[in-house]
């Protein structure tokens, strides 16, 4: 712990406008039956109260950053004494951001959080209102097809934006919302273009209109291997869910299949590490 | 829950002896004090125990029935009455690889577990006593400098051993007998050879005389772009830690520094991703 002196030193470099907040004009909230915490609490677990409300829920200090940087909508902020010490600059960064911000005790912090070791920073989003977006022809894209694990729908969101690829499309499975996979993409999920559908097959349809080559992975060692794919121009290339992988009907409608080739147990490559595989294979020069 | 008959039903087309086991030959424990739950305890928790004893701790069903398959030297099991019922083959198998086996209750079930849903199914195994070995010329190794997180560990090893790597060299960091580690390999770390070092300057060194290329991976984007370097035949890659990379004496006996070309944000590819990405170079054809 800082003492008051220290905190004191660190926040006369900071604006004047966050220094008086900290002091005395920030409310502090310490129920749990705050209507706001109650809101909280119900779109950082139920993917069906985040689609009713449009709101989302997220945690820790560098990602509710990340959502201030890309002008993501905050509409509540929440954060602790002690995460205030720890994390100035991105709690200054994301209150500024924010319609409303509130202080909660540690006991709140505990109760938002569902990590093991809480920063105490949070944030209550809106999710955009983007138009109906299409996909372009020349563009590169990953399609979701029901991924379920939050982990894996995160990870595939950061890899294709480190790799460059130009926008993820997702079909069922997790929603990008979900808390868990907006920690795992650490930011990712806001900064990449998703396009969300609930008729991939039609969706995959319009991307061959265009020109866009359709591919689907598949752990099958007789499709065609990923060294011998041509992922020149516009691809989109679609990954299945963790358990029964690619439907069905979705296969019909994508122009080819394509596998990593193993010489290993097959069964051992998990999904997060073959999307990276084939992210890059995608991008590689 | 099955009901007795059900279980009965089911037991019918095991081998007999396991039956038996069921019904009343198996010790049950109940106590936290009993000195093997303590012991198991004490290696999953501690690598220093682990150290001291040769032991390390395996939890779920398939990873311990992995280990019997790959011949582990299992000194206990543990399983709870709920998790015979659902994992009856795992359980077997694993039980007739081990030298002693006890049934638990449900409550020491929670109590040996560090997962959220245990599955029932514990082991104690000894470390196999492996002569030192040395990387072999021809070969390809993926070798970890100090890489601290278990997930990171366990998921290099899946892939590696998923895309056909032949080993793998682990220096300091996280213990590869660390039981998150385990779980991540599913079973990988026990199969895949892995060579122990406490100098791996000396061992690269030694690398390099037997005619292995010895690589540091590197986010430096002036490094050697990955596309361009060339992976055939022996090769020993290296990746560090997770904060701050490869110490500094390592990167000056490696041969060359290379890099996965990025054209999105770098920091966003994590570790597992990035190891994906080289592994997979490393044995593309």
């Amino acid at each position: 712990m800082e003492t008051p002196a220290e905190i004191f030193a660190t926040c006369c470099i900071r604006p004047l406008v966050l220094l008086m907040m900290i002091i005395d004009n920030i409310e502090i909230i310490t129920s749990r039956a705050n209507e706001r915490v109650k809101k909280a609490v119900a779109v950082r677990k139920s993917a069906r109260d985040r689609k009713r409300t449009g709101l989302f829920f997220l945690e820790g200090a560098r990602l509710c950053a990340d959502a201030a940087k890309c002008n993501t909508d905050i509409d509540t902020m929440f954060f602790s004494d002690k995460a205030f010490e720890k994390y100035g600059a991105e709690i200054e960064e994301t209150a500024e951001k924010s319609r409303s911000v509130y202080r909660i005790s540690q006991e709140l912090c505990d109760f938002l959080s569902e990590t093991e070791s809480p920063q105490g920073v949070f944030c209550v989003c809106r999710m955009s209102e983007k138009t109906a977006t299409l996909p372009l022809a020349d563009k590169k894209y990953i399609a979701l097809d029901d991924v379920q694990n939050p982990d894996n729908l995160g990870a595939v969101a950061r890899t294709a934006e480190a790799l460059g690829i130009d926008g993820m499309i997702v079909y069922a499975g997790c929603d990008i919302y979900n808390p868990k996979a907006q920690r795992a993409a650490m930011g990712s999920l806001l900064r990449l273009p998703v396009i969300r559908t609930d008729d991939l097959c039609s969706l995959l349809s319009y991307c061959g209109s265009i020109g866009l080559k359709t591919y689907a992975s598949t752990p099958d060692s007789s499709a065609e291997k990923i060294t011998r794919t041509d992922f020149s121009g516009g691809v989109v290339c679609v990954i299945g869910n963790e358990g029964s992988g690619i439907r069905k009907p979705v296969l019909d409608v994508c122009e080819k299949m394509i596998t990593i080739p193993m010489k290993g147990r097959a069964e051992s490559l998990n999904a997060a590490a073959a999307a990276s595989v084939l992210l890059w294979e995608m991008v590689r020069e």
